[in-house]
């Protein structure tokens, strides 16, 4: 079985993003970037909340076009239509089935981009199995929060945690649910 | 000018308490609850919300018992009504002169530890000076967040971080406002 992991950046206080989508406090570049960046060749499929496929609009993608260029996407939406037809951008029905049978295929691990929407229906359903954070030095206080509408609490054991000279300190973890 | 530090537990999330104010999950013994236990000795003042102070009484407190021995207590509320008269324990009006005038006084470092809506409303008036998380290998998803109602964002500056054996991480920050 492939491990879904969720490896998203977060302010201190838990948001992805603050009002309005705002992710300009993030930081944005250094050491702990590069990791990041690193860290996603690794990966093979990326899955996603239509809304944050959309927000990559904002930043110059087309509609259709993948996100990450040599991963395989799903993104998770009953409603986004996209034109034309690429085998490597597929809109799938939010189908936890859909999820079971992603994981259940050959690969690497899979990459959960966001947002707190789509990560709080995963987290319901116990679906993430692993966490990893870029926790930044901010506090946005308001925004999108790292997991939305999820009544699920759990432990998290810690894999590894890092701190970069850009500020930014990361945490993963594998999740075990109670 | 003394500064005032919120110094407070929160999950990975963003959360000083699950729903119902369940605090179960936190990490309750080990090095760095001791760590911990060790700095509140610095603290020669507290300051807090009425809903914090009450939560001491589920874990024994009597109404208008400090709830730090060795510190003078200051709760905001405009209802809170404690019998008896304790010069250490006073109930003050949500005046943010009373904030600016308690500053102003000489000794150590204010110690905030709570909750999310005073903690908030601090935060809005910009009277918060450093922030030291606690942070706990958790995913709550739901509850009280650490600045509840507030529309401030801020950068932070890291003073100082810590790992434990129990699985806390200490943050130490003071905070950028913008």
């Amino acid at each position: 079985m492939r491990k879904i992991i969720y490896y998203v950046a977060t302010s201190l206080d838990g948001f992805i993003a603050g009002p309005a989508n705002d992710i300009s406090l993030f930081v944005s570049q250094g050491e702990g970037v590069q990791r990041y960046l690193a860290d996603l060749k690794e990966f093979d499929t990326v899955i996603m909340g239509r809304k944050t496929y959309e927000f990559g609009y904002d930043f110059g993608l087309q509609p259709g076009q993948p996100a990450y260029p040599h991963m395989q996407h799903y993104i998770f939406s009953n409603n986004l239509e996209l034109p034309g037809s690429n085998d490597q951008v597929r809109v799938v029905p939010p189908d936890i089935e859909i999820i079971k049978e992603l994981k259940a295929q050959t690969g690497s691990k899979i990459y959960l981009c966001g947002g707190g929407y789509f990560a709080g229906w995963l987290l319901n359903h116990q679906m993430i199995d692993e966490l990893k954070i870029k926790l930044n030095p901010i506090i946005l206080a308001d925004g999108v929060r790292l997991f939305e509408r999820s009544v699920v609490s759990c432990r998290l054991r810690e894999i590894e945690a890092e701190s970069y000279s850009d500020g930014l300190h990361f945490k993963h973890y594998s999740i075990e649910y109670l």
